[in-house]
């Protein structure tokens, strides 16, 4: 990234060594796999990637390029976001809003869909000039979504309200972590017969749905909403799927003590712990505090010394990444690109 | 915060009502009361604030205007974001770091501090340019400090280098939480024996430590390392010290279910939950997830539509803080002031 009269600096890396920590390093060889292993099953526009997962429109474009140029979002942001980044063929609020205006004044720009699932957000979506929705269906998550009998009627009112019903969304996020396949499958079956049932009422070409736990079991759905298993963590790692963790948070060994702890610096503002502590392959974490985690040293993992570096997984990646600014993008130790976060915040 | 004549915006919001969601909001009655609380006991330069609790050069300029002008900081990121608002009088880095150049450079400008607690971190700061140092001693928590025997021997190392020595810090961090006081005075004060041990050894004017958990209880130290007090937490409330919740998340109401809940649109991303979920002080909350959290709807409970706004309390406020642009400093339901989030990041 430097030619060879500039010394690496933080803020044009060549290694990751270079880098100030804690920083979000993306291995590209791992990411690349995981690409391949979606795309084999899903490929082009029937994956909807769901920006939620990495915030970023340096990876969308990534993605755009693979064929997936229709998005999904969980924010207003990240839909205004994908559009200043000229990302516009198909872009999803997978979410209720009532700040659809944001939304409506980009329809001359984009293709823009929102999700609805009341009179209120539909009222919402007409008042801020969207064109497009779909009807979010609530299939057993307790979260958004209208019951499967409202569906119809919404939708009616939609049309009668002028706006374009391009189909229903459901997501049935309660499923994801389920690891017996032959219960999951049953479950997702059972779930999206809910969604198919709205989708007979409602109309329209689009059944959106599933994530990275069901990518190769929802079968029902036209297109899947998927964005974790790019990066992955330690919790969908469980899962035994065929992707693979690409993401780590580098930090430096700042303090080591003899009583058996070494701590670096990356802490509770680096990560997203709702699922638990990160992982450090080559032994134990013993807690996290807000800008320290303390590593347990003994006679099963390395010695450290003060400057090493680590590299910690991830619990959780959707809060994690939306910690940080950039992912520095690696092929070994070599930084060789940098993608800024720049879908995060509200 | 507008004229008469322009109407409220999310970028310039009259009342709560206006605000983009989620939105930190700072009750400043509240806290007005949590820093006279404190003051009465740490005035002056008795408390050394810290940001890392607020990260807001904002927040940090009002306590340096009630007499607080020296600041502790976890990052150099936070150190030179105050350096550069201006806040140069005696600012410590509370931590350890290798990247002591970042501060060094700035030592024309401010009155700098940088902890150490080993040969590394002391070269460190020596060729970062750092010229004053405090050494850290461990007190009883596994995480960065020296051991009491080693503070005098690292002292003299850092004279011999030419290093300013202005004495020692320790951070009792793991008695923050003993709920009973007789228990917890006993607990600090065998930690702070270890702290004086060192200080004999080490010399210099500065013994540095405690918390909020611990600032009416730990009388050896010369000065406080608190910043939790000002907005709090439903983990620090639980103390029952006479600090109260000043800081809520407000989130709106996107979805409800005649099912029992309703969904607002705060979630894992607009909150740290290290220390659990945040509180619904009108109900119970159900679950978060990335971009909500869905609320129990119950006999116990407030009927909720579409539309509303609800208030949640994290559970703790620093990792909380650092997912945030910004606070909205607030008097009843008039936003009178915005504090920009601005020493986020590293």
């Amino acid at each position: 990234m430097t030619d060879a009269s500039t010394p690496p600096s933080a803020e044009d890396p060549d290694t990751v060594h270079d880098l100030r920590t804690p920083a979000l390093v993306v291995d590209r060889a791992i990411y690349q796999r995981n690409k391949a292993t979606m795309d084999a099953v899903r490929p082009g526009l029937e994956l909807r990637p769901h920006v939620k997962a990495f915030k970023s429109t340096g990876m969308a474009a990534d993605l755009a390029a693979d064929g997936h140029t229709g998005f999904c979002a969980a924010t207003p942001k990240e839909i205004e976001g994908l559009v200043a980044a000229g990302l516009t063929d198909d872009l999803l609020l997978a979410n209720q809003t009532l700040d659809a205006a944001r939304l409506g004044r980009l329809s001359d720009q984009a293709q823009i869909t929102v999700a609805i699932d009341s009179d209120e957000t539909l009222a919402a979506a007409v008042a801020g000039g969207v064109r497009n929705v779909l009807i979010d269906v609530e299939v057993g998550m307790p979260r958004c979504g209208c019951d499967v009998s409202e569906a119809g009627p919404l939708a009616d009112k939609a049309r009668a309200a002028g706006l374009e019903v391009r189909g229903v969304m459901g997501y049935e996020g309660h499923l994801m972590m389920v690891t017996e396949r032959e219960k999951k499958e049953y479950l997702v079956e059972k779930s999206m017969k809910q969604l198919l049932a709205a989708h007979e009422a409602v109309g329209g070409e689009i059944v959106s749905g599933g994530g990275t736990g069901t990518y190769d079991i929802n079968t029902w759905i036209t297109e899947l909403q998927a964005g974790s298993y790019l990066l992955l963590d330690t919790d969908y790692a469980r899962l035994g799927q065929p992707f693979e963790t690409s993401l780590t948070v580098v930090a430096t060994v700042i303090s080591v003590s003899p009583k058996g702890w070494a701590v670096v610096d990356a802490g509770l503002k680096a990560f997203g712990v709702d699922h638990g502590n990160p992982t450090w392959p080559d032994g134990e974490v013993m807690f996290c505090a807000d800008e320290h985690t303390s590593l347990v040293i003994d006679e099963n993992s390395p010695t450290l010394s003060v400057g090493d570096r680590v590299s910690l997984v991830p619990a959780h990646v959707d809060p994690t990444v939306a910690r940080h600014e950039q992912f520095w993008i690696t092929e070994g130790d070599t930084v060789v690109d940098k993608w800024d976060i720049d879908l995060r915040h509200w």
